[in-house]
């Protein structure tokens, strides 16, 4: 493709962007298509010679578009949000034109530099603590934009390992020796409720992580008694507990575990790491009357935090900031400088993004978070929360007028869990009419798209979640009604 | 932003593109701004009221910009390419614009199983046996999309170590004291010139890797017998050998390593994995007279392959297809299911790409993979791959004329070794003289960009490697002419 070809298709693009928007309500929300239906319409090689831009697009309509998941409908109300934003389309296109890998400072200084600067904006947007500024020098602390909460997880949990390595290493032990007897009783911790990319990471890790109980009563948030038990019984046994996943928001029903009892219960574990996963939860600090004494007990406890944008943040993906308290074990870990990658005047480790991640390049990420917020402004992202809030509060308060619709847990932030019942049912009962509801939801999946579940001492539910831009009140009513006529329509 | 002012903004973002591309040549190759530029530059926190646009806009050309170093430059010859196309930037508008963070196969149908179409166009053009394909059900092969090299070498490494776990665990033995008995004697091996991503995946695992000498006189390739050895060695000394990361082309020197060698050496270790890293000289697999014995024996001996799409392969980043010649070990390393990621008909793990990968969720990779592939065709990536193949050999046999420049290492594919030499020089200060060469191409980093380097048993050297879109004769002639009066400047 030449450039004049390249000015020709890229304008097409950009106005088939924009036709995509206009026209996404009227898209099934779901793809309604089969497992399997791609391969057998496309060939089974690449084409030996190029093709025209026209005939790519042509399949892309005919073959692609029809196999996508609409997360920018406004009927999307699964799993959690995945915002894309005009902003985020465009940022990612100047990203894409310069394709810089910046995997040290010398190979773009702007990746690696604006990166620290929109982590501080963040930061401070969404009211953390000074010492997790990556700019201000009379700290310690930093951050980086990690592709995934998963990757969050897993990393920091790298860091937490080597720091109680360290810690836990006898004076004038061999390091290598000091391994072989501390890494099979290194413990992680989770509960029931922490996202499965916890249990991932001590399983790729190789190292055992316990599963804290969590409860209804609770509303599912970790306690510390339960922490306090568990470290006493485990310390008992031989664990070095070194690393624990607190949750602000779960997936399942936006628990929030209690992070000033956590900081009191883990004085027994003196070398654990307590990391905030708020994947989903952290873009609602950034609105005052959600902080309430959480955000006090992030900043007096938390050794790290992590928020995906990419999810109710409005970057697109991949956006996962991340910030620690302390960020030399995060470097001293990660850190190999081979010749070829010497940094010109490297010797502020900090400054190289590699030495902070698992990979050594990847995209430009800083430059989507910084053009989302400077044209939102942080009036402008608070507006979209809690406009999104404002719509979840009314449609539980609707769908719980419901006859046969339940909201067995206080909804949170955009997340509303729901559960129909019916006098008389046992809970085996209820749990076969949910699968039943969800059947009757999966009917309509074109329609509205939510997410079943399973939650603990209630059972089968459904999750509904408002967060895409595009969603307004009349695609509340919309849900509310098509909800409630499923639910009616249950034998 | 409304869909109006997304129009207009992306009509220009378009048009800046273009021009962009069109005024390559003109702007300095290397980023010319001194550490710290960016932070005084910009507030130090968001606004508070959203910005319009067109200010966004002139703070990206008057700070952002002048911070990038352009790896799209013709006359970027610094470490390995990252090129960008016309294709990639299409593909990677349209990926944007849908946003599908495609965890699991519902979450995008369209995403996860396009990923399995283009991994077998891409295994396909590189002539990998069919043992790899991921839709062909006669093997158990498949592979992924990963982020990057270091990805895929540590995400196999984690595959690997559990395969041997399970091979190495005795009849009858407990799981947990199995993993206790063999992590600390788990052993991974790579050579003094492997990528440093092998290392780190061992330290992000926490597990020994012994690094593997190679010699000037076998062109840094490891040979059978310095494996055979330390196999014999390691696991005399209680070691369980567990994954072997061998490379394809070498970052420094472009070596490769003696596979079929390997593959009878590797008799001794029977759980090893031996993987192939193929970041940079994967794609000279496209072209048939790249390919010789190496490739048969990749095709024999590898359990995996790896090769980054995002250097020299057209794609923009992030694109690194991977290959496994058995996806079992992989997908029961890294599978775990809640109820809330459960997949539709997901009783084929294999269908959802998590269950492959670190992350749950990450960009929509394959489609820019099958846009530059149709538009290119094969014939039209095997001409990008000869292109530079020819100017590299060029380009070494006119710098080779200069009285006092040598090619100390035989060249491969788009990367030529050079090292600067006066008569009567010992090598340190022949090193020193290569320092003083470095220090002046780096005062000409507006008009070229090399990577300089240490080569075992040479000593300091220039990288000098063309992989750019928009390389042309030109430009080589401009590189000789640099390259050698920078070599004449020399005191």
């Amino acid at each position: 493709m030449d450039h004049d070809a390249f000015r020709a298709a890229a304008h097409a693009t950009v106005d088939r962007i924009c036709d995509y928007y206009a026209t996404l309500e009227a898209r099934p929300v779901t793809a309604q298509v089969e497992r399997g239906y791609l391969a057998p319409r496309l060939p089974s090689e690449a084409p030996a010679q190029g093709e025209p831009w026209s005939a790519i697009m042509r399949d892309y309509d005919a073959h692609i578009l029809p196999g996508i998941t609409h997360w920018q409908h406004p009927m999307f109300f699964g799993f959690f949000p995945a915002n894309a934003t005009y902003e985020g389309i465009l940022a990612d296109m100047l990203a894409c034109m310069t394709s810089n890998p910046a995997f040290n400072w010398n190979a773009s200084p702007a990746v690696t530099e604006l990166e620290f600067v929109v982590l501080d904006w963040v930061a401070k947007m969404l009211g953390l603590s000074s010492e997790f500024l990556s700019l201000d020098s009379s700290h310690n602390g930093g951050g980086i934009i990690f592709g995934s909460a998963s990757e969050a997880t897993l990393t920091l949990a790298i860091a937490a390992r080597e720091r109680a390595m360290s810690m836990a290493c006898a004076p004038g032990e061999d390091a290598q020796a000091a391994r072989t007897r501390l890494l099979p009783r290194l413990l992680m911790y989770c509960t029931e409720q922490t996202h499965s990319s916890a249990q991932k990471a001590a399983r790729i890790l190789g190292l055992s992580c316990h599963v804290l109980p969590v409860h209804r009563d609770d509303e599912y948030a970790l306690r510390g008694a339960t922490l306090r038990d568990a470290i006493a019984r485990d310390t008992q046994a031989g664990y070095v507990p070194f690393y624990l996943v607190a949750t602000y928001g779960t997936t399942n029903t936006c628990a929030i575990d209690c992070l000033a009892e956590i900081a009191e219960a883990r004085g027994g574990a003196p070398h654990l790491w307590v990391h905030v996963d708020a994947a989903y939860g952290g873009a609602a600090l950034s609105v005052p009357e959600c902080r309430d004494t959480h955000l006090d007990a992030i900043n007096a406890h938390a050794d790290s935090f992590s928020t995906n944008l990419h999810k109710w943040g409005l970057v697109p993906f991949e956006s996962s900031p991340t910030f620690v308290r302390d960020r030399t074990p995060l470097v001293h870990a990660l850190t190999l400088t081979p010749a070829y990658l010497a940094s010109k005047g490297g010797e502020d480790l900090v400054s190289d993004l590699r030495n902070m991640q698992i990979s050594l390049g990847r995209r430009f990420r800083a430059l989507k978070v910084w053009m989302v917020l400077r044209s939102y402004g942080v009036q402008g992202f608070q507006a979209h929360i809690r406009s999104h809030i404002a719509m979840a509060a009314a449609f539980a308060e609707r769908i719980a007028a419901h006859p046969h619709i339940q909201v067995p847990v206080p909804p949170r932030w955009g997340l509303v869990v729901l559960r129909v019942t019916r006098p008389g049912l046992d809970a085996a009962q209820t749990d076969a009419l949910n699968r039943a509801w969800e059947q009757q939801l999966l009917a309509h999946s074109a329609d509205l798209l939510i997410t079943p579940t399973v939650v603990p001492g209630i059972g089968v539910c459904i999750r509904w979640v408002v967060g895409a831009v595009s969603t307004r009140p009349t695609h509340i009513d919309r849900a509310v009604a098509l909800l409630g006529a499923c639910a009616d329509a249950l034998s």
